[in-house]
């Protein structure tokens, strides 16, 4: 057990992609592991990119890989795949451009996704960040699809958030800011040369001048940054350099203003909850599902034979002590 | 608690709001009036809309709205919003313009949000779907925001689920896809007269193409439509009444196939699921709360006395049977 930790702190690449594979898997023995690393973590910054798809986080997560690396810091990426709920299966998509990092050692590139109905992909994220951290790896970026609570919770993982935007969203930015003002610590433009580029900033701005001051602790205002794919690729990298900038100075805010234990705190309650979760009602729905209970549940509720609200209280009865 | 139950069937819209209410608050009451209102359900038409922000959703469920009146049905919408996670508040956005329908009595639309990080809202959902069958309400509506885990679970709520896109989303069509291939009754590609929107078709249609039968229950191939602004509001009228009876056509492929047995134990499951996590979870997590225990256990977590698997295992042998 200890030997397969050493070997994930000596940056084996092999032990790492296992275990987080048998944390996908919800293997048991991994959970084992985890609690032996668990106190090792703590080293990295991580660094969450979240925003509706198309608003190109792939290439921007690219482009800070180079960015970082040229400052000479690892970097450790996790790719929060979307899981079909009927195949199980998870795409990489435009990831896969990522893999021209695959030389590089100080680079380690891992998409996670959950099989099944249970949920545990938060978990499962949240154990591959661990496991990149003692790996020893400076900055994890840590990339989703999407703007549901699922990416939401995924995000209290990560110091520094990166919300990617693009022009011409619509009025549906409504919808979308509701869900993210409090956590972004940067806003990116991506493809800023498009129409509606300057309309999107002034939103931003409005909003953020609306906000109470309890909404930037410490005083941090989150920075709106333009990435503009104009001028790929000089206008481009510049602009993500810039980007990785803002990164760090975010970071340094975080320390020189003692807010990582606030970060701390907020991290270990999803994380918590997220244990409680699968602790307490896997083995109840497991034990159902051994016993064939709870297919015979489902055709009584069909047949309406009973509500799942009485179904539900009698389960929690036989279960709960 | 039956006068309750009568006055919903009988359509009552305050009645029916205060309950919704009191489910979102997650109200003890609530739940016994549910268990009333469950063994009514079953006569309405639950026609789910989901696709990535920016997609046009809200206009198209405005103009379903009006195709369904001209129809003679009534409608029930279900506008599904993200929560804020740290004020709790909810934005009804853009779909505030639905509220021209408010006029007319055979229409009913409420947005649905939860509070609080214990999540519920696919169970919140699925019981104002049960609120509005209750009422009388032909069609009901349902909207989400985003296309995570819980979009896709709250979609298993619908017979028939439209997947909207819109042109020039780029590669992360890819992530998108791996999701909803499989819950989509009908593809929409609104803003049909952007650049790009016949390469979105050829890629729907290739993918159709490489998924087996067995995706395509009773022989039903999700057809294509597209939505056309440019020529609003004549062309666009025109389109969403196409898809109007493109809805009613796959409901009629259900009935026609026996295949509404199916959808009724897919949705009886998820809802199922919800109802466990409820009752099984929630009293654990409320009386570590109560006893102030939760948060003395993350500020062990924070200062890595203890680790969270280790700690939730302890809290399943003290509350689990």
């Amino acid at each position: 057990m200890v030997d397969k930790v050493k070997k994930i702190q000596s940056g084996d690449v092999r032990s790492a992609s296992r275990l987080i594979r048998h944390i996908e898997d919800n293997v048991a023995e991994a959970r084992t592991t985890m609690k032996d690393i668990f106190p090792l973590t703590g080293h990295a910054h991580v660094v969450g990119l979240t925003g509706p798809p198309g608003a190109g986080k792939s290439t921007l997560v690219d482009g800070l890989i180079d960015s970082f690396r040229k400052m000479g810091r690892t970097v450790g990426v996790i790719a929060v795949d979307p899981t079909s709920p009927f195949t199980g299966g998870a795409i990489l998509g435009d990831r896969i451009r990522m893999q021209r990092h695959a030389e590089d050692p100080g680079v380690f590139v891992r998409s996670v996704a959950t099989r099944g109905a249970l949920g545990g992909l938060s978990r499962a994220v949240g154990d591959a960040i661990h496991i990149m951290d003692v790996m020893g790896k400076d900055v994890i970026l840590v990339e989703t699809v999407g703007t549901g609570q699922q990416e939401v919770d995924i995000m209290h993982y990560a110091h520094t958030v990166l919300v990617v935007l693009i022009p011409g969203m619509g009025d549906d930015i409504q919808a979308i800011k509701a869900g993210i003002l409090e956590i972004a610590s940067i806003f990116v433009i991506n493809k800023a040369e498009r129409e509606g580029s300057s309309k999107l900033r002034r939103e931003l701005v409005t909003m953020l001048n609306m906000a109470p001051e309890s909404a930037f602790p410490g005083g941090w205002r989150p920075p709106i940054l333009k990435c503009d794919n104009a001028f790929e690729p000089e206008g481009f990298s510049q602009s993500v350099s810039d980007l990785a900038l803002s990164i760090n100075e975010h970071y340094e805010h975080l320390v020189s203003k003692s807010l990582i234990g606030n970060w701390s705190s907020r991290k270990a309650a999803t994380e918590f909850n997220e244990a409680i979760r699968c602790a307490v009602l896997d083995p109840v729905l497991n034990d159902l599902m051994a016993r064939g209970e709870l297919d015979a549940m489902i055709v009584k509720l069909v047949k309406k034979e009973t509500d799942p609200y009485t179904l539900a209280e009698e389960i929690a009865s036989r279960y709960l002590k």
